[in-house]
């Protein structure tokens, strides 16, 4: 009953938070495309891409283990497929944001978010990796697996908060690159965060229930 | 022998913090004061308080908890009192930031971290006398004790949490503020960054464990 409320909380969140991305990129920034003179538009792929592809579908993941009623193998192969999901959205939101560099000239990985971004990646990719071979395909040991389950846990929810305290770091970024101060862009891009955060908090409740 | 490591690693890692927002603040900064004609000095207390007061103690408080060899009864106290030293540094901490505000005409609270990091202290008070209260003095019935624990335990680490993600978010603000590229203060206040994460991460698994 508790994991079910909190299972429709994060979800309606998850509506929330991705109206708001869409509605800040859309109405008050340039939109999204991959190849265009109108540089922006090109960032913008890549908050769109971290928050709505590899923040909630990661999310989304964890929930589904939890809370989907489903057999065990069902189960392993969504929370599987949603990472999968997660990781090609956030390698091509890195991609984009990359490319956007380029043909800006501006210079590439010397700020807080990015250490940490780059980082949760890397470190996500190793924990489904590590996950997939461990759990799935051939799948250790029933011991072995048994042994490894806590520690796939911890890391995973380590991996997701960093990926939150990558977003909180890198809205904060855009905050100050946009030189926004007390109007309506930056109330919107602050009621992002804390949505993010309290995804971030409920995605966390859902995991310790 | 796990939570050994853990907690030898954790402190190293406090070690590490307290030299390099030290060396930051009076190497690369103006170093602190209450009272200044630099006002930069009055500033320069936020960050010292919150990181090595604020979350050093409250980190320090979930540790020893989990960690320290005593009765429960003088674990409680313990426990309490790092938690209070942490909220009295972090109001602190706060009360300077508003002062250099409103000593350089700056606007409050329209920023993500402020708002992150003030709903932060605000939960923490609440949640140390709600603690108080239950576990301490006057303290409920063992049933009502055991029913709010896991609760407990919880909203600490989400409180807890809160308050790395305002850490990392603050330090990405005045990176902005003080327009850091690539130089060597950048790397020094990115791993200041890093090194709170990891502490979080750490004392997060301690109390895991």
């Amino acid at each position: 009953m508790a994991a079910l409320s909190a299972t429709i909380f994060t979800h309606l969140l998850v509506i929330s938070i991705a109206s708001l991305v869409l509605y800040w990129l859309i109405n008050f920034r340039e939109g999204f495309a991959f190849t265009s003179k109108v540089k922006p538009k090109i960032f913008n792929l890549h908050p769109l891409l971290m928050i709505l592809g590899f923040i909630v579908f990661s999310g989304e993941a964890m929930i589904t283990y939890k809370a989907f009623p489903a057999t065990r193998k069902l189960l392993k192969l969504i929370h599987m497929i949603l990472h999968l999901i997660a990781l090609a959205t956030g390698i091509f939101g890195v991609y984009a944001v990359f490319k956007f560099h380029n043909v800006s000239s501006i210079p590439h990985m010397y700020t807080l978010h990015s250490w940490i971004g780059l980082s949760c990646i890397c470190l996500f990719g190793l924990q489904l990796l590590f996950g997939i071979v461990t759990f799935l395909f051939p799948g250790a040991e029933s011991a072995t697996r048994a042994k490894f389950a806590p520690w796939h846990i911890f890391f995973g929810v380590v991996i997701f908060l960093m990926a939150i305290v990558a977003a909180e770091t890198g809205l904060t970024e855009k905050f100050f690159f946009l030189k926004l101060k007390q109007g309506q862009e930056a109330l919107v891009v602050n009621f992002i965060g804390l949505l993010i955060l309290l995804f971030g908090i409920f995605v966390g409740l859902t995991v310790a229930l």
